[in-house]
């Protein structure tokens, strides 16, 4: 394999506590650079920072801009082998032109024409769909068909033959949530074609998934052992709504339930270990009651919100948005996030940290309301 | 302390392999007994046997003979401080008179009159509730009233502070099951009184802990630390029965969901970690449809099984009952147990085989329908 | 099976708190012991007591006693076939002439004559061998010839296959521990016999086992799973040794590495694990300097003590000896503990906890030397 | 904070299976870059491949080369507070000239004159050393010095402080292995400086680490609690050597041992755990004995190994290099590796594979020798 011209350049005279750029240094520099090599001293400050401070930025991207687009490529662009999916994927301004809305995660909105199929395929990346309106559509996995409705959260881990099929005579976008560029950066991905047409048109209400995992604190004599990922290919907005409004109402009556006050939240878990969906990502419902502000936090790892219901004010580092439905944002590592609302909000959110977790990096830093930064 | 004249006697003059009975080898076993010492060569055969051989006994208490005795107990025993509970244990006739149903498992008939209270206290012994029938009494566990209703399973981990309270017009009746002879055995129980009444006769039809923990994978943000046993308080039948039917449903449009034909079953598990719901206790429900016969099964460990509903015919090594609403039957440990129905059977089950998974000395051996033993 | 005539006595008149002995209780009382009842008032100061309170005694069993008598056996008692290994048991005075150390917990001293073989089997009870004086035996481990000599842990994880052989021209006496009593409580004992003779009469110097495993924080690519036990067959005295002093040294450079001052103790553990050597017994080897007395300690547990070398004085609860050299002795659970010596003192231990620390039953309690308790 | 021009470019148009380009698809892509959208169907060839193609290029430093530019910089670049250390990392070839040996891994060569100190930080990145020859050096972490020698390993857990001293009046060379590229990649890193000099310029043999830790199977009581990284600052030479010396040995001798014929390995552990020496790295040393060639082997990761003795060839892909002393070279993820030798090699290998192994996406595939690929 042939090595190309030496892509090194020792370019760094103006960083601070540089020697002297003599001619033996230069020298020296450029044997270096053809021996591909580049030294400590010229790339510590980028490199070893005193705190994260990552390429993304923090950003939004309007529901109001992103549908009607989703809609035209339903005129424009068919689904099948090979695109496999209309999707459009948040591309994150300080990330390059890559379609990566953090650097580990991607983002993406999917539509389906009425009566349409999204081919049977299955890859490593753990994946997820999150509903923010419509219904219509059942993504068969491993064969069973998973209905998809407002407020519904369905997981998708990887290496499962997945595919989609709209049963209705409506259009529906929809949410896609996918560990991509962490794959990507760690040449980890593996990906498998499978038919063009899902296995089955059947739409029943409730996947074999749910009827076997859905009930709370029960598990199947015949499925014992943990799996790296949840088996419960939906969670549905109904209990999702009522675990939320219940830790608001236990809050009201004095007890100890909600992260903050007015600040309800459930986190999606593997029913086979009480931790994340998947691997990679972790996933969150949080609800503000009206007149909520949230403490700030700092966290390492990234996360993409989405809301679901109501407006708010969101501020994530030196931006700062006013918030409604089906908007998603970007909230890159260490970046202090707070949000507000007067009226009420829910969002959506995932994150990257269950790869912190695991890997011991994970750090959170919590300034309560008011605090001077 | 002064050392009691000794106790050991050095016997087995009968067992097989043993030297030749010299004066000489008297005087050794008179001297080992002086010393309290035994060999290990007049023991083995008891000790270390091929298989398990318990000396617990396959043995059944009939409802119809246990609730009326409890009642009469309502009548004639006073439920307060010191006695504690209006409990009645099951005694395994292999277990020398102790009220223990196996070696390592408590159960009991628990029985309290309209409006009376049992006392609150707490003890490191792992506990829990199933209710065959009847309603109307709250337990409150650290201040939290759960309520107990027909099919309803309420586990209660050690050391959580604990009463009980009849807040209806009628006398209520449930089995107790706890780790009491296990903890017993290894001297490891601490015990606490609380106040002689509960903290609250509240009686709301759902508990904060299934406000907060009774939605299927759904996690508060603010309990993510796994614990030892399930936060949550209260398995209600609803849950149980819906899950059951759904196995056999699913089995029945042609799908993997059964342990065997005919046979679902569900674990109750802790939502913090997939696992057991208690760290000593393992609590499982198991429902054959009409004209199921399960295989033969045996296992390290022991269980205590109660008929929830319809009828059957339970084989237990040398032993074989029919059973009936109610009905109470211990399974000692690696005895071959075989289920049959003609017109169905709902059993709740517990066993102490988390003890066995956790010091890796289970073992399970299934002998398919049919096959000779 | 026929159940016997029912065991069961209720006759806890004397007991606290019991309602009057009315006939009419009488009645109910008899009718309790027909249907095979026990109620939990009549029983539940001896099954719950505010703490644990053993039947076990604390007592000791002298070296200078054991020893002879197991000389006298070698002489009266072969070893083969059926009595399997000539091990005399030390029998707690408190637990009914049972060869059991403690609840729990098997200690035997066992001897074998020169040239002589101790047949292969295996079984499911977990077991070690600890040397405090002589050499010359091998225990063959699945056909690896481990070498024993003073001062030497030798852990033997249930279900392989092992026997010994003396290649010396002089006897040997070591110490065995087991979970027999545990196992035999529990029901979960399986026993297989091998061949009458060890596979093998290699007598090399380091094990295959040493050979792959004993190297500090190495890993053979081989062998990356974790397992439940060991696999590491013998812990060396020379390292055992070197750890202690080490401690105390790095203790007198004034950094912290003693359990207290001049207190120095390791644990044996699992190098796949970094946790106890087997699932059922914890052992740990003590070094206590001149001058010095531990802190007062109760477990949740029992343990058993062999005095390696020094001397000193050991208080258990009410009971208080001397030991020295080869001295065995019992601590029954939550008994207080002080170890105090004028000349320093070695001291091996195993014991019960990985029982209760897997359980979440584990409790200790220590009082600072000179603390009233 | 102000958003700049959109960096996203859709300009797949000559992907397969692309829509045709229609004025009104050029209308939307317009419409996508200006909303910072990007669509799956002109990136999914990149992203989505059928298995990894990592950026990263097969690639080989030698050490004739690098050592004389350590030696260089040593003349010409100071070090000192700013800089840090006089590292040079390797820049793989393939990854844009960033100082990343592979997309995970950071390697590099550090050089310290006589008597010279590099300061005192700590960091969030894991980090080793791996000494290929000389000494002089200790590593001075957390105030323990840990000395430096050709064969030694030395963990360096993120976030402890750590100095280097050079306490000869020799230079010293050593290699420097962290998951650099990882945290950057993943915005996980933290930084502070500590003071200028090393906390004691003591030169002990042995580190205080070394003396609680070294002694195969033992934990000191004191340190029982699993940490994240292993607590022993130094793997020595001699241990290794030993170690697979007798994997050899035993192979010699008709056991298994090694990882095929000719080929002993040990991988470097935790022995809090049993794992990984870090949660992001793991280490091993291969021994190839005379004669050896191993089977082929891909995996999902990079690696990047140092030859520490003898001689052999390499193949990577389609790049292939004979090898010795002190090379370098890199292995992106899921290239086949094969290493043959004719009369022997020592390798030291690290990797990124922890990573993938805790979020379930490693694979290994392995092809035996002489197979067709």
């Amino acid at each position: 394999m042939a090595v190309p011209d030496s892509p090194v350049r020792v370019t760094a005279t103006d960083a601070p506590d540089q020697p002297t750029r003599t001619a033996a240094l230069e020298d020296l520099y450029r044997g270096f650079e053809k021996e591909l090599l580049v030294p400590l001293w010229t790339e510590i400050g980028d490199l070893m920072p005193a705190h994260p401070k990552s390429d993304a930025l923090p950003h939004i991207w309007r529901w109001n801009n992103l549908l009607p687009m989703a809609e035209q490529a339903g005129e424009l662009v068919p689904v099948g082998r090979g695109g496999e999916r209309r999707a459009i994927a948040l591309a994150n301004p300080g990330l390059g032109g890559r379609p990566f809305a953090t650097p580990t995660l991607w983002a993406a909105i999917q539509y389906l024409n009425p009566r349409e199929d999204a081919p049977v395929h299955r890859h490593t990346q753990n994946a997820f769909r999150f509903v923010v309106e419509g219904e219509g559509v059942w993504t068969v996995v491993n064969g069973d068909p998973v209905a998809m409705r407002r407020g519904d959260f369905l997981p998708q881990a990887g290496w499962n033959w997945h595919g989609h099929h709209n049963g209705s005579d409506r259009p529906m976008a929809w949410i896609d949530g996918l560990d991509i560029p962490f794959q990507h950066y760690g040449d980890s991905t593996f990906f498998e074609f499978g038919p063009e047409e899902v296995e089955t048109r059947a739409a029943p209400e409730r996947s074999r998934s749910e009827r076997l995992w859905a009930h709370p604190g029960l598990r199947p004599l015949t499925r014992l052992r943990p799996t790296p990922a949840t088996p419960l290919l939906a969670y549905r907005w109904e209990y999702t709504d009522r675990a939320l409004s219940e830790q608001l109402a236990l809050e009201a009556e004095g007890y100890s339930a909600t992260v903050e006050p007015g600040h309800a939240a459930v986190r999606y878990t593997n029913p086979t270990t009480g931790g994340d969906v998947m691997p990679t990502i972790r996933t969150e419902f949080h609800r503000l009651a009206p007149d909520t502000e949230t403490a700030t936090r700092r966290e390492v790892g990234s996360s993409v919100f989405q809301v679901f219901d109501g407006a708010g004010r969101v501020t994530v580092g030196e931006a700062a948005w006013n918030v409604e439905r089906g908007d998603l944002f970007a909230v890159p590592s260490w970046l202090p996030l707070t949000v507000a609302t007067e009226h009420g909000l829910d969002l959506f959110r995932f994150s990257d940290t269950p790869v912190f977790e695991r890997l011991h990096q994970d750090r959170v830093q919590i300034d309560p309301k008011g605090t001077d930064q």
